[in-house]
């Protein structure tokens, strides 16, 4: 059993049972075994060649999955090409393999191999999803989840455990989805950097498996290295009705357990919320943004994947019509859902009330299609609101419950659904999901037996590119600040998704050419012009590289010659990801130089390779050639993340 | 009553009917009234376009709809913009507008608006399937359709009436689609070149109207103008199915009628067959290719859009699982065929299955979305297989029947749909549509009363360029071939559709960054190079510009200086645009000169204002420059159309 050895926090139990190396005090570096991964298609097609690099012949995790739900369009052939190099390479290494249509990663996963007790590892930011049945499930870069696969720990910094106390129940028309905006409208995008939100309480008992992972699963956009929920009653009914009741384990925090800091929310005095354009932070009540017009309206991604989720819609629908100017556009979030939704009538209710049925998958959430037009507000139940992720240069759009959403797409202006049930009088609806649910595993192939496995040639479509080479950082570094970012530069806008990059995320030159142009269009050609000769340096506000965990926002910048980026604070992720991909990630020791740097000024960091190989210290001290100044700087990389950066990253060390 | 006054055979009583000027002689150039229109949204936007060049208040029609079914997967905001310029100027021109996800066009409009012994000019190749109710529908490029909504007559030469009588029942496991594929096997795709495909005779019987759309919609791969059916017992049912008993007449064949040709099909002797990549026209029996793997099969489209075409595929996979390596694609064709399916079991069957259920819409066969890998089999029960149009630069579709296509999903390779059922002594299934069937128009905006609609201000997103300016047709011109083309160039050939242009077609100048670059990469550039100059000639086989309706096929090159093609012949509709738009189509007199002329021969065309002037002698004599030879050419313009090309294009000559 994986658990029963340690004690404390769930959070603790977690962790202790899987430690390896390293002290469970905040800010200390750990090693964690890992014993499940998901990978999808976006982020997998480079982990898979980081397999070939690491010359796996099979992994050595409990489960490790593909999934393909992210460039499911298919508007040319390279990701038909993608999809069959990941079904290539996940019968080669001993994956599974869930094809498209099958459903987006973390509901798929949680329904067919998520178990309490268990650490899972995910090269996708809202891994932390699997939090909702007790697991510790992190989201990190490629790289983590390959090295996890060929049996290595994963590394991360110990986080501070922050013990969040519910209490009540939800009132009628408010759901998980406000829980979490509540969080981030206290909190902001940065409120959990460095921590992991751990919910207890009374408040509990009324949350079911799928409230829980849709609060877990946006704990990733407080910054959070993870959530973590209890196994309880809860989790123990989720089992049972996917079949899978052997699976259950209870694990509860010890009673008398202290956190590292503590929270408390009263859940009857939540109400309807949702975050304004362009940020998950900019949280409000929907009752102060009322009344404004709505062109699209949108339900599902990982946020709100559950069969009530749309169910719930459904009902507030059925026999009524979505407002002439909305597109009211519905994402399955897997087939298994779909086929319950089906099965109840709740498609048919969407469909009749001018819903879009669309193919299970990420879709819009990634900004693979369902882009709005500039301007018009845009409702969906998504994670994520970042500029232009939606596809759309001057998007507008907002993240709410699906609640909110359907009564909103009613009546073509943002809408308090309490408002909308008022004024009809309507009841809150709460429809039962067919018994026992749709269990179909017929989209997920599983392994093939070693001897077959090893006969498998990968697949490799003329898109694919090899992995970039990595040469190691010299000892004195001096080039230009090519590009000056304010806070909360997300990943999104380092190396975007959407229907125009992603079906590049196999191919690292052509993607490069995409790197940043969210802020500056002539990056990539400005760092093209010094790669060679002494590649460039970026300075950052507070926050750098938050959101999705996307290992390309590492890659692309370096390939592009970035060897250093100098910010304020970074989010947990890509801070990894810089590392392993041998780009120094720097503080600034006081935060008020970051006014003294302008774009251009060249900088000059000499000494690198003693003070990284000092353990005692880590300050270094940086020139600006240009202006004639010096600033104290620090890092918070570990030895062994010192040693990649110097060798040029995690591939060359191991290499080594 | 617009039937009853002329006699003969269907098509003659409809002509007859609707006859404004011109005689009923083969060849001549006939003027008929239009009751109808349809648009879609990638022909839409220029129609609405020149609406507004022709200062149009509001239309003349018994009913015009513009339909949103092409550009809805939305990669960016292009299409939502394009969506709402569409929904302004149906407001403000008086016409239905059929929001995106209602379905597509041709089975959407059937259900809504189509009644036998009516006239419909629609701006999509594929208009004709509206001949399965007893009407003329006639697919032109998108101005003869504004002109039409403006109250003027459609032109177009009188084409013989080709009789086809039908015998016997098809037999079990083969469907509507193997009847057109027959006519296809047997004539090829110039078969139908200038005729009237009117069907008639006992086997009738056994076709419902929806059997006798996917017969009609797919005359337009053999070339004919269109594609007529009696209105007889199976229209009356239709209509009575949803709700418009009352739209119905009868119209048949006078007993003792001569078609110009007569053809015979017995039914009960047909089999499944497939048209092998990359052309309608090379069908073969399945049985004949029987065995190849494939990667893809998908249904839909307005080839094979009805109840049954989804019901009996939903049949043959209900418990069972489509191959792993397939992916099964399945795109609804309108949400109320979907509601069908959906209440009747066979939505849920299909998902079940392995369907990838999308969003109601054309999709895949306009390249939107769902390319094959390269060279992957692709198995679609769509109208078209041209090179490209799937996404995929070296694609491999086949198209087929649902059944053939789903027998083939089971099994992962190409298969009988008889040999799969004796395998498994399946019996044929005979699923029976929900009555009465879901009528469902809250996604059709009916038009606004003219005094309100004359306060809409059209929404022009910055996407959406002005129509090119067209200059008159010098008398002499002279200019390079600049690309000398073979047989049975499509439109899709010469303007692409797909996910990466689609998005351009309300956007000329980028749009002409496309223009035949799929026969020669570098055609844009070398005849912008050349346009300010002296413009440029093409010369092209047989068939030139089949397929699809659109006129950027006339438009983009002659913004890039296109003034005259030199063919063996010509396809109908793309003939027309090219006359529509200020081009001069000229055909060889003798076919054999094509061999004489080379790329980048320079070609000299005096006296052309003359030469067009002249009604008794359309011939006109070319002078190659560079090979000091010269050729005789001739034409099929009518007075009107040489006019219009003396003035640079219909818009032009209207304006005079």
């Amino acid at each position: 059993m994986p658990h029963g050895h340690a004690h404390g926090t769930v959070t603790q139990r977690l962790i202790g049972d899987h430690l390896v190396s390293g002290r469970m005090e905040p800010g200390e570096e750990i090693a964690l075994r890992v014993d499940q991964t998901l990978t999808q298609d976006a982020t997998g097609t480079l982990v898979m060649q980081e397999l070939e690099a690491l010359a796996l012949d099979r992994v050595r995790t409990q489960v490790s999955v593909q999934y393909v739900d992210h460039n499911i369009l298919q508007a040319d052939e390279r990701n038909a090409e993608d999809h069959l190099f990941l079904r290539s390479a996940a019968r080669r290494f001993g994956l599974w393999f869930s094809k498209p249509g099958n459903g987006v990663s973390h509901p798929t996963h949680m329904q067919h191999f998520g178990a309490p007790g268990r650490t899972l590892a995910g090269s996708d930011s809202h891994t932390c999803a699997g939090g909702s049945l007790g697991m510790l499930a992190i989201g990190t870069g490629g790289l983590e989840v390959a090295l996890a696969m060929a049996g290595r720990p994963l590394h991360l910094t110990m986080p501070r455990i922050w013990g969040i106390r519910l209490t009540g129940e939800l009132p009628p028309w408010v759901s998980a989805k406000d829980v979490i905006l509540e969080m981030l409208r206290r909190h902001g995008v940065q409120g959990g950097v460095h921590r992991v939100l751990e919910y207890h309480g009374p408040g509990l008992a009324s949350l079911t498996a799928m409230d829980r992972h849709v609060i877990a699963n946006m704990g990733a956009e407080l910054g959070a290295t993870t959530t973590v929920f209890p196994s309880d009653g809860a989790v123990r009914e989720f089992l049972a009705g996917v079949g899978r009741g052997e699976d259950y384990v209870e694990i509860v925090a010890d009673e008398d357990v202290r956190y590292d800091l503590d929270e408390e929310i009263d859940l009857s005095s939540l109400e309807p919320l949702i975050a304004r354009p362009t940020s998950p932070g900019n949280v409000v009540p929907v009752r102060e943004a009322a009344g404004e017009p709505i062109g699209q309206a949108v339900l599902g991604s990982s946020a709100n994947p559950g069969f009530r989720d749309f169910a719930v819609p459904a009902a507030m629908v059925a026999g009524r019509q979505t407002a002439p100017e909305v597109s009211f556009d519905i994402n399955p979030t897997s087939r298994e859902i779909l086929q319950d939704l089906t099965r109840s009538g709740a498609t048919f209710d969407l469909i009749a009330a001018g819903g879009r049925i669309h193919q299970s998958g990420c879709l819009g959430c990634i900004g693979m299609g369902q882009a709005p037009a500039a301007g018009r507000n845009s409702l969906r139940t998504f994670p994520r609101n970042f500029p232009g992720r939606s596809g759309t240069e001057d998007d507008a759009v907002w993240l709410c419950s699906p609640e909110t959403a359907t009564a909103s797409a009613l009546t073509g202006v943002i809408t308090d659904p309490r408002d909308w049930a008022d004024r009809l009088s309507a009841s809150p609806p709460a429809p039962a999901a067919p018994a026992p649910a749709s269990v179909n595993d017929a989209m997920l192939e599983p392994p093939l037996p070693p001897d077959e496995a090893r006969r498998v040639q990968l697949r490799r479509g003329p898109n694919i590119s090899a992995l970039p080479d990595l040469d190691p950082l010299p000892d004195t570094l001096e080039g230009p600040v090519l590009l000056k970012a304010g806070d909360d530069v997300s990943t999104d806008e380092i190396s975007p998704a959407g229907a125009k990059a992603l079906p590049y995320r196999s191919n690292i030159p052509k993607l490069a050419e995409f790197t940043l142009t969210r802020l500056d269009p002539d990056y990539p050609r400005r760092a093209a012009s010094v790669r060679d000769d002494t590649g460039h340096l970026i300075v950052a506000g507070e926050n750098y590289g938050q959101g999705s965990s996307r290992e390309h926002a590492a890659i692309t910048p370096r390939y592009l010659g970035l060897r250093a980026v100098i910010a304020k604070s970074y989010a947990r992720i890509h801070w990894q990801n810089l590392a392993n991909f041998g780009v120094l990630a720097l503080e600034f020791d006081d935060p008020g130089d970051y006014e003294r740097i302008g774009t251009d000024d060249r900088l000059r960091l000499p000494g690198l390779h003693a003070a990284l190989a000092r353990t005692d210290d880590p300050t270094l001290r940086v020139r600006n050639v240009t202006r004639d100044e010096e600033y104290l700087l620090r890092h918070r990389l570990s030895p062994r993340q010192c040693e990649a950066i110097l060798a040029g990253g995690i591939i060359p060390a191991l290499a080594r």
